[in-house]
């Protein structure tokens, strides 16, 4: 009963089957093998527009990576309080960027309210030296919260970005799971982002984050840094060939709209409990709930893990679901937390 | 008749085989798995003393985290003019550290001369803040001309570093092959070193490093650095079990083993065809060659890979080995330069 | 009618004086000369204790040393939501720490709040790689609100910050305002304090401030980090001589009492004006009221100046009045806003 | 019989007399008042051209912003080996360009040597991302050696770099000492130069230093830089007044033109004394002698001041004269000496 975090789980089978294949003899280093250059094409067939892209073996390198290469030392990028770039990654994006600054906006779902955004980007005005110069947005899709921004909600955010001249970074270290839960295309969900940060490893991968940038010029220093940053593995088909495989046969979606469903059953179980309630929408993999204490207690317990997550605007418990949350482990969860149910 | 770098090689079929059988259901993330731990307690086993370890997966990674572990953001790192530190990671250490310097050292053989080392290091008097303060000494062993320190040179060399009260800092992206070459057990390879980058992605692995600190007080700030350089991957059981196969068996070893005894074969062939000779001694899996042009010219025309360089002491062809380098590409390279023997 | 800030006055003469005596024949450069040596005497005998002095000609330059002295790379400093360091110095704590994290806590007066920084700081665990670790608390003395923390507010802070391991830097651009305001003595002023930026360019200095630290193993990396950021001016005389004379004869100290008492009577003015009032007390030298549009206008058309602080607790205007503040200035402009009184 | 350094001296009177007379009532800060104003249109009629121009309190700070404003994080400089900003500056470029990398190239007397500098570009190919990427040249005119580039010289410099589609930073710490040996006009003196460090402290100035882009293309990102790296001060006008000063009357190149006399009169009358050799041609303000050691045992008892340079071309002490070197102390310099010759 892990709901801890997408990240404990294990890989696919097809993605380790995937690297076991691609060992196969020598071949160029640094990304210029052919399955490398593969996922570069699909891609581009993916998002139905010329890409460039990087691999990283982090969420973190690429979120990092991707806005060292938006914005100057001295840039300005706008994103929630609960980002992940904001809270857990260690002040990853200041040290890649050389020192830019994270201006957090609070937020009630995770999504980045358009007011909130419009007046903290009016606070850096273009060439007012004393404050860092607004350079970029950053909004999570799924965001922090499980929310999935609608495409009229993208559109107002990057509106407001585009307004002030600003560039955007999408964070989709869950992107699947907000592409299965919506249905969007992924060409659609990409429209008007500069950069966007294209997880695996939460979604049945190993280690395999692209970085896929949608006009060249804002890649352009993108290989000096990503080097500099030790990410460029010389036997970078291991990483391209996740990726690949991932994408085989809509793997990266089946498993997400796997884990979506399972947070769905999870809450709806529980909310059938006495004393248990939904501390958000449940949108993709990620379940909010309030608990009684009794019942949290018991079924940590019991081995259930997950997270009490106090700085979200309604503290809650969290749970995440995975490509391998089994319905077996949602109900035989459920029917524990029932034995703690007033 | 792939001599280009033994980064272009596959993985042991037993590298990927410890990956596939790390992929067993859910772990603790963050590299507090059992697999990451047993490595951790067999580094400790093998260098026989309390360690500290950190992976990576990139062998830039590893050294730019090793020395911004060490060194202030105003410190000066001492090396060789030839060190892949210096020359062939696009200032990673620079980034790393957060702008400390590289002090290039002339050199002959890849090796740290003693005498210039120390005028150098003179040259960064404590407290004396018109210059970078001095901090550490870096040394890559082998050497990036495959010449390796005996236990002797490396004295001198650390014994110069403790005199000046400055840290050492050991490359070891071919550890493997100097232990092969030299009989010297781990232990005694790293005594008076303060941190080793142990490589296994030249030698085997699909990506995995490990940085090994033998003093606690030395990796007081890397879990930070490490977290914020993008490098703490979530399945960090995929990078350890790599490293546990390596290790298992004397896999590293073995390897290692071969490819020096594949470059030994390739310069004793070579060797006896006219006009050929050595532009460095063969002590690990690298070999120089002063060749004839029309010889040059020939083998590239008939598919063999290898590069030029320049920029060593004296200028050469080099041409490097690997665990999977076979006897009979070894004889049909030297069968075709034959071809083209005066 | 400048009210706009306390930078756009001219230093006092006897500063001026001061810079000019200085300039008499050779003297040992970059701080080593008798001035600045004196500086340092008298800067212990102030606070009665062993401290470590640098100049800066900035106060910016003097804040981020001062934090770049005290918290590693990965750090968390802690301060308001409306710090100086925060929002006037176009991230330069960030760029001289080598990208350490602000985190900003919401404010009312410009003070930190107790709970509100307890609650900002249990969110960085020590060890918890996955935010900055929490290392400094930075306040301001008086606050950018013009408010001054009282001897047990700063009790208050400063036992969070040690409770928690973590250290404390007051920027003290406006320092002898809050001495003259509440006639602490400046060793009790900074009593817990692990390192001050002593403002003197915007009380009556040319440019000159002192980063005065009063543990030296605060200060250990700072020469280092000094020079390398281009502070250390060769010829230093002429920086350490502005703060000599401002020492002298209690200049600061008359200065910013003059400052305080202009504030008061700008105020106690204005207030008898109808549908005027304070946003916020009055505590030293900065006046934030609520005008009438009409009254606000009609004194910018009469060429006053002075800035609308639109992010503060209450929106307002501010009025900043210095050592060369006249009563006359003072009264002109109140009978000229009350000519726009309804 | 100091001779350490033109860092010891004061400033002109007439320098002085300019910063009291700016101390004339409230102005705009941040260098918005009419004396900086006044001195970019100065700069611009002195360069012939339209420029840009930041102020800066030391010549480290002004190289470092230069350089910061020419070439990314991953870029590579190439200068000489005897450069100050890669021998006296702790490394400040590597800092305010966020970890480019510095390449030196070794030189003989000071000068880049064309063949040298070609040969260091081109181990920096374009694109190849192991290597920072080659993105400028730095200058020193004149040299740290006292040697003036011709303008035959600059131009061969400068047409390397601009082959390579490298930029061109001039270090002028001391270049009105280029200017006066010379006799080239300040617009001849920076034809292809990209920006220049124009010195002031060194020769007659308190501490100001002007940094002048010739292209605004190239400070673009310089005002964010500038502030966020400390340096903007408040009251600019008392940096900028200094400059005005410095060019009124052409005092810089009077300063100048006495200090190369008084260092020609210097090695005119060491030279004739037995056992004495230059070590380097006089062409500027620094005089390289070979000298007994007696005799520079015997100079230093007296009381004269000046340094041992070890990794010069021809190790030498090194005597700097300045603006307000005496005819007088140099001939008594002499006449000491000349007790100590054989």
């Amino acid at each position: 009963m892990l709901f801890a975090s997408d990240n404990v789980t294990p890989a696919n089978p097809e993605i380790i089957e995937a690297v076991a294949a691609a060992n196969d003899g020598n071949v160029m280093p640094y990304g210029a093998d052919p399955i490398s250059q593969g996922v570069r094409a699909r891609m581009a067939d993916l998002f139905d527009c010329a890409v460039d892209v990087h691999f990283a073996m982090t969420g973190t390198a690429a979120n990092a990576l991707g806005l060292a290469s938006l914005v100057p030392r001295y840039g300005a990028v706008f994103c929630t309080a609960l980002a992940h770039i904001n809270t857990d990654e260690c002040a990853a994006p200041e040290f890649f960027t050389g020192g830019a600054k994270l201006i957090d906006v609070p937020t009630q779902d995770g999504r980045l309210d358009p007011e909130l955004l419009k007046a903290a980007i009016e606070k850096s005005m273009p060439g007012f030296v004393h404050r860092p110069e607004a350079w970029a947005v950053s909004l999570s899709q799924p965001s922090e919260c499980g929310s999935v921004y609608s495409r009229e909600q993208l559109d107002e955010i990057i509106d407001i970005a585009k307004h002030y001249g600003l560039l955007v970074h999408m964070d989709g270290a869950r992107f699947a799971n907000a592409i299965a839960a919506t249905g969007t295309s992924a060409k659609d969900m990409v429209r008007g982002v500069d950069v966007l940060s294209f997880g695996g490893s939460k979604n049945g991968c190993m280690m395999a984050e692209a970085l896929v940038f949608f006009d060249p010029d804002r890649s352009r220093h993108t290989p000096f840094l990503h080097k500099r940053a030790g990410m460029l593995c010389s036997k970078m088909r291991f990483v391209s060939a996740q990726i690949a495989a991932y994408l085989d046969h809509d793997l990266w979606l089946k498993n997400a709209a796997h884990a979506n469903a399972m947070a769905q059953r999870l809450a709806d179980g529980m909310c059938k409990l006495k004393g248990v309630r939904l501390a958000a929408p449940v949108e993709t993999n990620m379940v909010f709930l309030v608990l009684p204490q009794v019942m949290a207690d018991g079924l940590k317990a019991a081995g259930a893990e997950f997270y009490w997550i106090g700085d979200f605007p309604i503290p809650a418990h969290r749970f995440v679901t995975a490509w391998n949350t089994s319905e077996q482990m949602v109900d035989e969860f459920i029917t524990t937390a029932a034995r703690f149910s007033g």
